[in-house]
């Protein structure tokens, strides 16, 4: 057990007792929806969390990178879904995964041109590939437009039509739940999505074919869906970490956000005046997402190192790759806040700050408990 | 040697014709302007590009994180300044780096505070630490103010007082170069970035004290100072790779620019309309510091993959964290670029962009040629 002030910084913190409320509530909140979850684990990307999001129990998960598939099964996680399409040349390595640790490695993909190139591949290695087809349900990135049935129908006959092809079934992503800070709104959204799932769903099985998985997600989308009916999973992950960004859109509190980054005070700038921090871009990312419904949250908020209550009006304004400028109104800061002093700075976007540290440091209050690596990269 | 089709996406390439190009203008740069060149290895992080920097020379260098100075203190640098303001909780591991390697890591600060607690670890040791004193020409980021002569005399003399300390000299940053487009205002702030700094050396060494080191840096400076008369040395690092931001402010072509990433097409998306690429918020980063002069960039230029020129008209507008999506006017793309076709895309910033890749591929035209590790973290 290390003192916080001890840490060499920038340092990324997980606050364990936050994280485990996080998780407890998502889990509770599903149970009560009669929703199955299947994690995603893009922003946490640590066997440690996900442990600690299934309290114990197996679980089917969400991936979104070959480079976590391949990490989370050899862990032995046995039902992966990765929720990015994917492409020809990404195919050997799923092979490989799957054929070295036993998992079920679901692929998602829009196109009937990948379908037949992995029909193709999977004869080819005399193996069977499962896939879901992604459906757009408005938020506009990738996915067939789920009023397109038609489109939709004739993809999934494409991939259940070869025999080293199953099709498992679909999966949507309301990523435009984002677009406000409004819950009512997001609940129209949710309930739009559920909807399109559903309906798309039973289009594939009035043509005959399997539609397994009915596979929904985002996190605001998540909590505030009306209902799950249709649906047979709910993938998210911000949930487990929170962050600026969510709570910006009303969908967390601050006092929820478990993952911070410890900083030192490295300069007084009496020019500014400022505080320099050396957690800049790198340590921050140059993520704003925040922006929008919380202009005041700039790359991150300013906190007690001890309670991670933010420092009222103190706020990183401006970013260089390892330099945080924290603009001061007040020079009582100074003395507050000496050269060589620590802070906490809660990030704007978790899941891309959370990327440029290969570990968590897991605190206790105010003590270090464990070091718990992640999986960055493709 | 592969071929760049083959290769699985989202990866960092390095092309070795402009790198090898752009290393030899700094060198030939420098060496008309009578510049000594510390490159800053805080682009690049790589032992392979800066041996290349080098051309073989054994090379003062810059750093920026104390896992830079270890990685190549290791790799056989002896001189290597850390140009961020160090604190005392990092002065154990730069003591560590300095016993186990031999290298001199000259440390940053202008900070009363830090010089005295260096010199009771020095002492504590029984070693003795290499200082410079941070000033501050205008940025105003850390660094004493230039015009504060008293206070950097003052500040001087309390280095020189302690027999475990080594007072070296001075640096600065020009980094407010970036706020203009304009190289002939760039110019008037290389000038006064260089006055400033050789009038701090004239009135540290009036004291009598020693100021051997009088160190200026940031590209754009010392591309366009019209003299460095009075300074010993200058720091730069991304005219190795160069960058849209950079480009933006012309202080490059865009045919410099030597790093880009190769991302997969994996989903057309009628909707937008666009092209998603599998090269996101992490893939390019969320860096926009190109947007002020260069609004079109995006988070990256989409470019050809065998000659990495822009394809015209096609930029990451929009990313998430494993979805890029450039939108396209004219749905011949479609037929031009199909799903599972690859783009290069050019970064907006380098240093933020190469920072999420372990390794960079590194290509002449269309072969690969070699793996190069980086380093990143703290």
């Amino acid at each position: 057990m290390t003192d916080l002030t001890e840490l060499e910084t920038p340092c990324l913190l997980l606050d364990l007792d936050r994280l485990e409320r996080n998780l407890q509530r998502m889990r509770e909140h599903c149970r009560s929806k009669g929703a199955q979850l299947r994690p995603h684990l893009k922003t946490a990307k640590s066997i440690d969390v996900a442990r600690l999001a299934a309290a114990g129990a197996p679980m089917a998960v969400t991936v979104s990178t070959l480079q976590e598939a391949d990490h989370f099964a050899r862990a032995g996680y046995r039902d992966l879904l990765l929720a990015t399409p994917v492409v020809p040349t990404k195919l050997a390595r799923a092979a490989r995964i799957m054929a070295e640790t036993g998992a079920d490695l679901i692929l998602a993909t829009d196109s009937a041109g990948v379908a037949a190139a992995a029909a193709r591949f999977a004869q080819t290695q005399g193996i069977r590939l499962s896939l879901v087809i992604e459906v757009d349900c408005g938020e506009h990135r990738s996915g067939l437009p789920a009023g397109d049935v038609a489109a939709i129908v004739s993809l999934a006959r494409t991939i259940h039509a070869s025999p080293h092809l199953r099709l498992r079934g679909i999966m949507t992503h309301a990523g435009h739940s984002y677009g406000t800070d409004d819950v009512a709104a997001v609940a129209g959204i949710a309930r739009a999505e559920c909807g399109a799932a559903a309906a798309v769903a039973t289009a594939i099985r009035g043509a005959g074919l399997p539609c397994e998985i009915v596979s929904v997600g985002s996190t605001p989308t998540v909590l505030h869906a009306p209902s799950f009916a249709g649906i047979t999973e709910v993938r998210c992950g911000i949930y487990m970490f929170w962050d600026l960004s969510q709570a910006s859109r009303h969908i967390c509190g601050i006092d929820d956000i478990a993952v911070s980054v410890l900083a030192s005070v490295i300069s007084h700038s009496q020019a500014a005046p400022a505080l320099i921090l050396d957690a800049g871009a790198l340590a921050l990312s140059k993520d704003l997402g925040a922006q929008r419904y919380m202009p005041e949250a700039g790359y991150g908020l300013v906190c007690d190192p001890a309670t991670a209550t933010p420092l009222p009006g103190l706020a990183v304004a401006t970013v260089h790759q390892e330099h945080g400028t924290v603009p001061i109104r007040d020079l009582a800061w100074f003395e507050r806040l000496p050269v060589g002093s620590v802070v906490r700075v809660l990030p704007n976007h978790a899941c891309i700050t959370c990327a440029a540290y290969e570990a968590y440091t897991v605190v206790r209050g105010e003590q270090t408990v464990a070091t718990w690596p992640r999986v960055n990269g493709w």
